[in-house]
């Protein structure tokens, strides 16, 4: 059967999907209502659609409606580059000698270089649909800037990002990729908010946090005119959008009449974890079928792993909406591990309601393991993964391996969310031998848990 | 009709090509033979087997074989980044206004970031196959070097690259992804070397050039048992493995039923757009079918459109074989265009006798309207090129605007060989309005073109 499975499986056109898939409406119980921030009481979807477009808001709040259509725009932009590939991994597998069959759902082939232009485009749509000026939005590594600019430009918005003042003079790439998409990048903090001025009088020669930066983007969004604010991951709608991952995944194998056994994706806010399983997680709640699924997180920000299951700001600065989810504290300063896209003191509020009711597993690794493992599959695959995506090829390697112990011929599917390129210095630092790994002790994390908010629902 | 286009042509991996096609094999006019630097004479197999794998150096004087087996190891690596998707302009059509319908080959799509790992690897497997060590090799911009050390990591060949010093200092991420694939990466001119020891003795703190890049990387190969010297463009046999490009769009055309009138591409050495252009040609060359062909290059280095159709030295360094071929000297330095690959001399003499035969015609283009093209481009089609290959893009654009005017439905077909993402320089450059244009002046052609060998065959 094997021998019928091409190297990299491709959907036709008229085979993508034509509908969002929302794994609320299949969960008995629910994840817990978002608050707001002021009040610390469930938000209305009028409150929300200060900060968020209204369409968008609607969605974050949809516990029960299954399927969403995808917009016409929004499937012709997909078009562009999708479907992606599901990849048959035959050249790892060789070189691991696993009977294991591993497959991979690639999502680095654009220019955004990952999984975050799926929701960026949505985002730029509704914001466009709604009539607005523009959007802004936060960066850090800057995967999520550059999917935003792109899909601003595409539907002729405004688009601001404001960009950690660290990554902007270390990344200048990445900043001018956003550029020449037309995004207006400013490092955070900055003077154009009364928040970065008065981070900068405060701290002066900071070089910025992702909390200051999207408190920043926030202040942006509700004092001009026109505007509002998007965010890249964690969100409940940006885990719809990112469903178009596992869908797409699961027409592939279903064509194939290939039945998945373990299904691997990192883990940071949890939108390409959350994305890519969930019509697998659905048919689990519906009795349908069953998988293993393992959520992979740094070991330096473990938050399902060694977090706590309460309400939590999604931002250090405390300016957007709380969520219950599997969290550090947002008040945790991860350390400076190279996958930046990881480093996130809490978990998509879906995901965390999963793993609370045992449909994932989840497990930690450390940074070097992870750049030897990919190291190893940017030599066989011939694609230099991204530090992020990287912990999911760890994984799936020792899976593969344990199947070599036992003899299993399971099917391993792993998300592979995007491409290295704009993190050599990563690779750099390990390539030189110079790459250190930590793990924060309990007692940092106990001293970050401790400073959760008091929520009385 | 075209309702019935997808977004992106893919071809299933069975329809993938089985044999490159060598189009000198149809050409009754046959390019003319390459020369022994030493003696000026026509060169023999064994005298380039001492530079080249055998192979590849029966590969290069054969003028009469059309087909070549494709070998079912290389086969199987195109597998992992091939059949390259043909895509559909629909975006950029519509932006434009144009009745023309674009169609574009993207070369992209792998980790090398361009066309150039279709030779690359083709090369590792007959160094493999023959049972050397390792190969050696120049690169400038460095997509060559990350292409060739992607195909060496595969075979587990050592690979020593010869990287320009000041490239080897500018671009540290391409260096980088080479060391990642297993690649001895050395500043040059190096110590390693005669000539290299040389020319830093000569000149103290140069940061060098192409052409003692290849020299050294000659010596190199020469000079340890079990290597061979292997050359990423301007030769007959990268032209051959490249051809894979043009059988492929030509398969995915015919699919479709679609005959393309104009087919673009840009030329540097030669490679890309004699690889696109070869099967087209060769229906040409047989009088089954007409195209206009249009080989785009930088105003700044235009071999073809000022340059002179004589003998001259492939490398500055003159120590590989003289070829035939449109060229502007070999002592010719091109101004510091960010197009690094299309910084070259010369010209492929296979390309160079089908345009004295005028089944090409050649156009040049200055660099910022090249990147005015760019950025229009990465906004509605989204993917972000290569600055050579937007020279393709540009002369696309302008024939589909041509075609507003005149109303012509033409298909046209061009070259996107690669990806722009480590030519960030380059855009931030044109993003603060810094880039500016360069062409040579008569005198200075003249002065270059007057160096040229005098050849008595």
């Amino acid at each position: 059967m094997s021998k019928d499975i091409p190297y990299k499986i491709y959907l036709e056109e008229n085979e993508m999907p034509k509908q969002w898939y929302n794994v609320r409406a299949d969960m008995k119980k629910k994840p817990a209502p978002i608050l707001n921030p002021g009040t610390l009481q469930e938000v209305t979807v009028e409150e929300l659609s200060h900060i968020f477009c209204e369409e968008l808001a609607k969605q974050e709040v949809d516990n029960t409606t299954p399927y969403f259509d995808i917009p016409e725009e929004i499937l012709n932009f997909y078009k562009m580059y999708r479907p992606s590939p599901l990849v048959r991994a035959y050249c790892l597998e060789k070189k691991l000698g696993t009977p294991a069959h591993i497959y991979y759902k690639f999502e680095g082939n654009n220019t955004s270089g990952s999984h975050k232009l799926n929701s960026a485009i949505a985002q730029a749509y509704y914001a466009k649909k709604q009539g607005l000026k523009g959007v802004t939005t936060e960066t850090g590594a800057g995967q999520w800037g550059t999917a935003l600019s792109m899909a601003c430009s595409y539907f002729d918005l405004d688009c601001q990002v404001y960009m950690v003042k660290v990554s902007y003079e270390q990344k200048p790439f990445r900043r001018e990729v956003m550029r020449t998409y037309g995004a207006k990048v400013t490092p955070s903090p900055s003077m154009n908010t009364e928040v970065g001025r008065k981070i900068n009088a405060e701290f002066p020669g900071t070089t910025g946090s992702l909390g200051c930066a999207i408190s920043e983007a926030v202040e942006a969004a509700v004092s001009q005119e026109g505007y509002r604010y998007v965010l890249g991951s964690v969100l409940s709608q940006v885990l719809l959008h990112q469903s178009v991952i596992g869908l797409e995944t699961k027409a592939a194998l279903d064509k194939y009449g290939i039945k998945a056994d373990t299904i691997i994706g990192c883990a940071g806010g949890g939108s390409n974890l959350g994305g890519l399983i969930s019509p697998f997680a659905g048919q689990m709640l519906r009795n349908e079928a069953d998988y293993e699924i393992i959520a992979v997180e740094p070991a330096s920000c473990p938050s399902l792993t060694r977090g706590t299951y309460a309400y939590d700001f999604c931002d250090t600065g405390k300016v957007c909406p709380l969520a219950k989810m599997y969290t550090l504290g947002s008040g945790f300063i991860p350390s400076a591990n190279h996958a930046g896209g990881l480093r996130y003191h809490g978990m998509s509020s879906v995901v965390s309601e999963l793993y609370d009711q045992g449909l994932i597993r989840a497990t930690s690794v450390e940074q070097t393991s992870v750049f030897q493992a990919a190291q190893m599959f940017a030599r066989v695959e011939g694609i230099l993964p991204a530090p992020e995506s990287s912990h999911a090829i760890k994984v799936a390697i020792d899976e593969a391996l344990k199947c070599k112990e036992s003899g299993q011929a399971k099917n391993i599917v792993f998300g592979l969310t995007g491409t290295g390129y704009f993190d050599m210095v990563a690779y750099q630092k390990f390539n030189d031998g110079e790459m250190s790994d930590y793990i924060p002790t309990d007692e940092e994390l106990q001293k970050s848990i401790s400073t959760l908010p008091q929520v009385n629902l």
